[in-house]
């Protein structure tokens, strides 16, 4: 990757293009999450017939469909940060603090116990 | 944001996590887009009762748990795309160069056309 | 609404569906969680850019495209019951009884409380 | 299933109670259906770590919570058809008739042509 992968320059990016359409007012977090979750739907519609096994190995075309699902998951995400003033990466970092300490691995480990539970 | 803001970074760390804790075999792109799908809802649901402006003003605390519920959307995103082998920032650059083809701001600017058409 | 009004009818008529179509396998229940949400998210779809007073207001074409895609939740939530063996009208009557007695009305009436904490 | 087996009857339970707590200001289209797709969600998640075969041999214990988490998926469809005035079973109705011309039997049996073709 690139210089271009910096989530920083992607959210300049959609701001800009939001306002060059003004459509700022239709971004509110309400509606983003909407639309984000709505995209999560689209990626997921490209695994829910297949087997697990199968979703391991995509072939090209569907790999190309899904990365630009996956594209649009992160636009949404990364616009709803920028219209939140959410740092995302910090809030990354301090998800998986807590993560680390609630899934201790040599507590974890080669246990399906942490999926089994709900 | 400081050089964290490194979404290969995050993915090697992911990776990490998932393989100490022998969590691999449950990472199949299927079940991803599942978690994905399922953190999106838990952000979502912090919007379902509020008005858009009350979305657009959350308070510090409940502001603190949207963030964390972005980073879970983000965790599982940037895990999939480690494990399908996407290039994240890569594929959202090719998805915003489709939508500006797609939506020419001249043509849609001041109307919620887009917005209203499915 | 007529003698159809039967979710067991419907019942019968979605399993006679799959079996024609020998699409059984497919239907495993993590399969049709996964349509139903798809469609959930259909649906959601035509209201995520709308104001909550625009969204009461949907004009005929809308509504017929709306009322099409609430028949795809109800068709893939009908057809998990019927895989699974739950009775959904004896689980939403216990739900029910389980919400009366979460929120009792003179508590929570004419307050937003239950909307605002999560 | 007794004469409980109505959606009418769930409607209108749904709509006193909503009433009762006045609600019906918070039930807007736009928010029940993300109440609607949340709800999925939570029935969903108890499945994204199990495999297919799992997820149909589920315990007493797991069903009773899958079967009161598409109690409430059912809820709020039936809450949202009473706010649109939409008849839910004739939708079906007429859902599973397109669905029919759409897959005729005898050209997609015992194939996985629908699902592997988005």
């Amino acid at each position: 990757m690139s210089e271009a992968c910096d989530l920083e320059a992607l959210s300049s990016r959609l701001r800009a293009f939001a306002e060059e359409r003004e459509w700022e007012r239709f971004h509110s977090p309400k509606n983003l999450c909407m639309a984000l979750i709505k995209e999560a739907a689209e990626l997921l519609e490209h695994f829910q017939w297949l087997t697990e096994q199968q979703s391991r190995a995509l072939d090209e075309q569907v790999l190309g469909e899904v990365s630009l699902e996956m594209a649009d998951v992160l636009i949404y995400l990364v616009r709803l940060a920028d219209v939140l003033g959410v740092d995302l990466m910090a809030a990354a970092s301090e998800k998986l603090a807590i993560n680390a300490r609630k899934y201790p691995a040599e507590r974890v480990r080669g246990s399906a116990r942490k999926y089994d539970q709900y």
